[in-house]
C-alpha cells in the first residue's frame, strides 16, 4: 500500500468509524437507554476488522464458510447492528435502527441470534460469547477434518470486554481453547479499564495477558484507536497457530468529549449536549441516521472481498463430491435411519433391565454410527455419564476429524461449546454431567433454549437414587426448576425402550434443547410390546390400565415409574383400579390436545398421585389440590440408594396406604 | 531440629500418613462406595499441615481464631474425618468411620457442615471449597481490622484438586483473592495429573502456576511425598503476604501396589487383594480401623500446640474491651434494633413511591448503621442493585475494615464468597445482581441453602419490568425455580412496607439464606398503616378485603400486586368482591396453620386467580386446576417494561375480562 492510500485510507476508516459511533449514540439516545460506551471504543477495531479480516458477504449471510462474529460484549449491541447495517445486510434497515430497544425492531437491547442474520448468537449474559465461539471454532475445525478446506475454511472473532474476561466461564473456554489449540479463534478484547461501577481495578488486578498465554495462547496487544496498529496486531492474530488474545487499548466511549474514559458512558444515553460536543470532535456533520454517500459507499465495499470468496466457494461447492452430505449436515436434517430396525425389536424379544444411562448407551451404539455428525463428550464423567461409544475417539488438536470431547470439569464451558457448535451448524452436540450440576451450567442451558438450538444434555444420576455421594451431588428441585424453563424439552425415560425414545425426539427437535435425565441405578424394562409409535413424543402416556373400576391415576417419571407399577398392582389386589401414567415430558404433554390431556388425565371421581423422587412443587398442574403429591421437599443424604427410597417414602408400603386413606376419606 | 529428631519424625510423619491411607481405603471397601485416590494422595501434605501449621483445638472446634481448614477437594472426605479422628475430636468416632456412607452415619459421602464439627464448609461441588475459603480469608482480615490481633489472627487453608482449579468458579475466587491480597489464604494444590476420565493432560494443557501468578498469587511446589520439601513449601507459603498457591506433586492413591497413580483409585473401593497388598507396601500390620497406639498417640500430639494457644487466647478474650460485641457478632445474634423507630411510621405518614431495589436500599441506609456486621457488594451492579449505603467504603486490601466489596463480574465467586463469610461467622453478607444471574450463581445459592448459611441476595430487576434489556435480562422462570429449592426463602415485596419487613426477615433467618426479588420500576406503596406486626412474615395476607360478596382472591407477587389491586376495583365496581393476597413467599406461607392458609386462600365458591409476571408453573398449588394463572411462559422481549406488560397481558383490560368469563362460566 503506498503512503498515499494509507493515509486515505486511514481518513476513510476514521469516517467509517465515526459512522458506528454516530448510529450508537443516536440510537441509544433515541431510546434512551442502552450501552454506547462500548460501540464508541471498539469503533476503530471493528473498522479494521470488517474491511481487512472478516469474511463474510452480506447477500448471504448463512454462507457455510463465513467467518463467525461474536459480539461477546453484547451490550455494545449497536456495534454490530451498525456493522451489519452500513456493509449491506438486508437487515437491520435504518428504520429499524431508529426503533433500536422498542417493540418489534429486531434491533433488540441485546443481539438476538433468532432476530438477525449476521447475529451468529444471542449474548449479553457474559463471558458466553467467547465461550460459545469456542464452540464455533471447534466445530469449524471438526468439519474442516471431515470435508476438506475446499468447504471449511474459516475463522472465529469475537469482541469480548472485561466483563467476559473476569467471568468464570471465561477460564473454563480459553482452557479448553488452549488446550485444543483452536488457532483460528481470536478475541478481540475491548481493554478500556472501566467496567459498570467503575475502574476496572476496583475489582480486578490480574495481568490477562500473563494469564492467558499460561494457558497456551498467543497474545498481542496494540493502540486500539491506531488503524496501523490495530491492522499489525490483528495480523499477527491471525498468523498465530495457537488461539489468540488481541488486546485493543481503547478509550470507552471514545469521541464523547467530556465522558468518554468513564463508566458513565456505559450504560446511558450521552444526552442531546454530549453528542452534540462529540459530533464537533468527531468532525461528524450528518444528522442522526443519516450516513453520507462516501461513507456508506466505503462500507459497502467491505463485503465485496468476501462476496467474490463466496463466489468461488459456490463454485467448488457444486462441484463437490460429498456436496450433498455436507449441505444436509449444515441444513441440520437426519440421515433417514437413526436405530437399526432391531432395535427395539430385539428389546421386546428379550427385555432388559438396565439403568436409563446405561440405554442411553445403547441407543448411542445405535445412533452414533448413523448419525455422523454427533459429537459426543462428558465434563469428566464418561464412565459415568455413559456417553462415549465404541470407536469413538478423542476430538484433540491432533485429531479434529473425531467425535469425542474431554471437556474436562468445565460444566459451563461443556454447554456453552455445545451451543456454539449447534450455532454453527452441521454438528449435533450432546454431552453429559450429573444431573445435579445443571446448576454449574444453567446459565448456558437457558441460551440453548432462547437460542432454539439442539444440544442435547445427557443428565445422569437424576435423584437420590445416586446414593452415597449424598446431598450435594442428590437433585432435589433440578427436574422441576428445568421444566420451569421456556423452550427446554426435559425427558425423564422410564426404562430402556422410552430412552430410545427419547434419544428420537431430541434428534429430530430441530430448534429445541433436550435434556436428558437418566437413572444411575437399574430399572426393569416396563414397555413389552411395539406400541407402533414412539409412545415418549406424546409427553405422557397410559402404561398400564385399570383392571378393576378405575378410582386412582398414578403418575409418575423416571425411575418411579416401576415403583408406580408395584402400588397399582396392590391398589388392584384391593379391589381399587389404577392407572399408570408415564410422565416422559411435561412440556410434550402439555402441547397436546384438551382431548388427550384429559382422557390420560381425567378430572373425574379419580384420585391423582404424582410419584417423583424430586420435589413435589409444580405437580398440582397434573394432580390437582386434591390429589396426592409424592416426592421430597428437603435435600436428601448420604446412603445407598435403596436406603434413601425407603427413608424418604419411596416404597409400596408408605405410598398404598396414603392412597387407600385418601379413597377411603 | 537436631537430624536424630527430623528422622524421627519422619518416621512418625509416616506412620501418622498412612494410618490416614488406612482409614481411607478401609472405609471406602467397607462402603463398598467412595474415593480412596485423594486421602491417600495427599495424606504426607495433611499431616505435615496438621502437625506443623494447622492452628486448632480438638477439644473446641469452634474455637473463633482456629484456622479454617477446606477440603475443597470434597470427594476426598475421607482425608478429613481421619484427620478429625485421629487428632482427637469428639466426632467422628471410630464406628461413625466404619460406617462412612451409610444412612444416619456423620460420615457422608461428602463433608457436611451440619454433620461434623471441624467441617467448615459442604464441599462436593468443585471449586466451591476453594471459593469459600477466599470469603473466609475476606472475612477474618475484616474481623482482624475491626477487633484487632488479639482475638483475631488465623488463617485458612485449602486442598484443591485438578477439578476445583478447572472449574470457572476457581478464577472467580482467585481473582478476588489475588486483588484483595489475601495473604492468610493457602491453597494445597493435590497436584497428581489424574482426573476421573484418565490423565489430566487429556483435557488442560494449562501452566496453573503461571495462571495464579498472573493473578497476583505467590506459588510454590513441593514433592507431596517428602515432609521436609511439604514443610518448606508451606512455611514459604504462609511467610508470603499473597495468597499462596502450593503444587504439591503427589501420586494419586500412594500405597496401593498396582492401581496408584492411576484414575482407578479416585472414586471406586481398590478392592481386597490392592488393600492386602498397599499394607505391605506401606508397612501398616494393623487391622481395619484400628490404629496403633503410638500412631494415635502422635495424632493426638497435633493438638496439643493449638489447645495450648487457645487458653492463650481465652486469658486476652476474656479482658477484652470488645469482648461483647465480638461474642454477639460471632454467635450472630442482632443487636437489639435493625430499623429506627421512625421508619415504617414515617413510610405511614408520608407514603413513598418507589422501586422496590430503591426501597431495599432505604432499609439498608437504616439497617447499616446499626448492624454493624452487614458486609454488602454486589457483582459490579452497585448502582443497579442499590446496595450501596451512605458511608459505604470498598473492602480492598489497604482497607479491609471497610463493608462494601467490589466482587467485579464474578457472580458466582461473589455468591460462594458470602458463603465463606457466613460460615467463618461475625459477618452477615449481602450481595446483588441482576435476578437473571441468579443462573449464574445457582451452584453456590445452593450450597448456602444446603449449609444453613445466612446469606441475603439482592437480586433486582425482577421481571420483564427491566424492559429493553431484553430476554436475556428478563427473569421468567427464576422465581419458581429458586422456590422449588430447599431451605431457601425467595420473598418478593409488593412495596416499601414490605421490602422493609422482607429485610427483618432475612436478617433474623440465621439458619436459611434469603433472596430478595426486587423491581427495577416504581411501585405505589400499598401498605398505609401500621398494621403492628410485620405480615410478611406470614409469607402471604391479604391486603385487601372483598367490599361485594366475595367471588374472587386475587393473588400476586411484587410488581405484580398493585396491579391486582387495580384489577380488585374493576371487579367490585361490577359487583364481584375480590380480595388481594400479597404473597411475599410462597416458603413462609407454605408454613402457616391449615387454618390461616384456607382463610387467606379459601378453597369454596371462590375464584383463584394468581398474578406474577413469570412462569404460571406452580402456580397451580394456591388456585387449583379451576383457577386461573396470569403469568409469562415464554422468554420476554425488548422494548420499554410498560409495553412489555402490555404485550404479555399484565394490564386490567386483559386479565378483568378472563375473570368475569370464568365466573360466568
Amino acid at each position: 500500500m503506498s503512503p498515499d492510500s494509507a493515509s486515505k485510507d486511514r481518513a476513510s476508516l476514521t469516517q467509517m468509524a465515526n459512522a458506528v459511533r454516530a448510529l450508537s449514540m443516536d440510537a441509544v439516545q433515541a431510546a434512551n437507554s442502552g450501552h454506547p460506551g462500548m460501540p464508541m471504543g471498539m469503533a476503530d477495531v471493528a473498522a479494521v476488522l470488517w474491511s481487512q479480516f472478516l469474511k463474510f458477504d452480506p447477500a448471504a449471510p448463512d454462507w457455510h464458510d463465513r467467518d463467525r462474529f461474536v459480539l461477546s460484549a453484547g451490550h455494545g449491541s449497536m456495534l454490530i447492528y451498525s456493522l451489519l447495517h452500513l456493509s449491506g445486510y438486508a437487515q437491520p434497515t435504518m428504520d429499524d435502527i431508529r426503533n433500536f430497544r422498542k417493540l418489534g425492531s429486531p434491533c433488540a437491547g441485546h443481539p438476538e441470534n433468532f432476530l438477525l442474520d449476521g447475529v451468529e448468537c444471542t449474548t449479553g449474559p457474559l463471558g458466553q460469547g467467547l465461550a460459545m465461539a469456542v464452540g464455533m471454532a471447534m466445530a469449524e475445525r471438526h468439519l474442516n477434518a471431515q470435508f476438506g478446506d475446499d468447504l471449511v475454511d474459516h475463522k472465529t472473532w469475537t469482541i469480548a470486554g472485561d466483563g467476559c474476561l473476569m467471568e468464570g466461564i471465561n477460564h473454563e473456554a480459553i482452557g479448553l481453547a488452549g488446550h485444543l489449540k483452536l488457532g483460528r479463534l481470536n478475541v478481540l478484547w475491548d481493554d478500556n479499564s472501566i467496567t459498570i461501577d467503575g475502574a476496572a481495578d476496583l475489582s480486578t488486578s490480574e495481568n490477562i495477558r500473563g494469564r492467558y498465554e499460561a494457558t497456551g495462547w498467543h497474545t498481542v496487544e496494540c493502540d486500539g484507536h491506531n488503524f496501523d496498529d490495530i491492522a499489525r496486531a490483528l495480523a499477527e492474530a491471525e498468523a498465530d497457530d495457537r488461539p489468540s488474545l488481541v488486546a485493543c487499548r481503547t478509550v470507552i466511549g471514545r469521541g464523547a468529549p467530556t465522558k468518554q474514559g468513564t463508566s458513565a458512558t456505559h450504560g446511558a444515553p450521552l444526552g442531546d449536549e454530549e453528542i452534540a460536543g462529540a459530533r464537533e470532535a468527531l468532525g461528524w456533520d450528518a444528522a442522526p441516521f443519516n450516513i453520507p454517500k462516501e461513507v456508506l459507499a466505503d462500507w459497502r465495499a467491505t463485503g465485496e472481498a468476501g462476496a467474490k470468496e463466496h463466489g468461488e466457494w459456490e463454485a467448488r461447492f457444486l462441484n463437490h463430491d460429498q456436496r450433498s452430505e455436507f449441505e444436509r449436515r449444515m441444513k441440520g436434517d437426519l440421515p433417514e435411519t437413526v436405530f437399526g430396525s432391531n432395535y427395539f425389536a430385539g428389546l421386546y424379544v428379550e427385555p432388559k433391565k438396565v439403568a436409563t444411562r446405561v440405554a442411553s448407551q445403547m441407543a448411542l451404539e445405535e445412533i452414533n454410527p448413523r448419525v455422523p455428525e454427533t459429537f459426543g463428550g462428558s465434563a469428566d464423567l464418561t464412565g459415568s455419564n455413559n456417553t462415549k461409544t465404541a470407536g469413538m475417539e478423542p476430538f484433540t488438536a491432533d485429531a479434529y476429524g473425531e467425535r469425542y470431547g474431554y471437556y474436562g470439569i468445565r460444566e459451563f464451558g461443556m454447554a456453552a461449546a455445545m451451543n456454539g457448535m449447534a450455532l454453527h451448524g452441521g454438528v449435533i452436540p450432546y454431552g453429559g454431567t450429573f444431573m445435579v450440576f445443571t446448576d454449574y451450567a444453567r446459565g448456558a442451558i437457558r441460551l440453548s433454549a432462547l437460542q432454539q438450538a439442539r444440544v442435547i444434555y445427557v443428565m445422569t444420576h437424576d435423584s437420590i437414587g445416586l446414593g452415597e455421594d449424598g446431598p450435594t451431588h442428590q437433585p432435589v428441585e433440578h427436574l422441576q426448576s428445568l421444566r420451569a424453563m421456556p423452550n427446554l424439552l426435559v425427558m425423564r425415560p422410564a426404562d430402556v425402550i422410552e430412552t430410545g425414545e427419547c434419544w428420537e425426539i431430541a434428534l429430530k427437535s430441530k430448534d429445541r434443547p433436550s435434556i436428558l435425565a437418566l437413572s444411575r441405578q437399574g430399572l426393569p424394562q416396563l414397555r413389552l410390546k411395539d406400541a407402533g409409535e414412539n409412545l415418549s413424543a406424546k409427553g405422557a402416556y397410559r402404561l398400564k390400565s385399570a383392571e378393576a373400576d378405575k378410582r386412582v391415576v398414578l403418575i409418575a417419571s423416571g425411575s418411579e415409574v416401576s415403583l408406580a407399577i408395584d402400588c397399582a398392582k396392590e391398589l388392584e389386589a384391593a379391589g381399587i383400579g389404577a392407572d399408570v401414567v408415564s410422565m416422559v415430558s411435561t412440556e410434550l404433554f402439555d402441547e397436546q390436545s384438551d382431548e388427550y390431556r384429559s382422557d390420560v388425565l381425567p378430572a373425574d371421581n379419580v384420585l391423582r398421585v404424582s410419584i417423583e423422587a424430586g420435589t413435589t412443587f409444580g405437580w398440582e398442574r397434573y394432580t390437582g389440590l386434591d390429589g396426592i403429591n409424592i416426592g421430597i421437599d428437603r435435600f436428601g443424604a448420604s446412603a445407598p440408594a435403596g436406603d434413601l427410597f425407603e427413608k424418604f417414602g419411596f416404597t409400596v408400603d408408605a405410598i398404598v396406604p396414603q392412597i387407600m386413606n385418601k379413597i377411603k376419606a
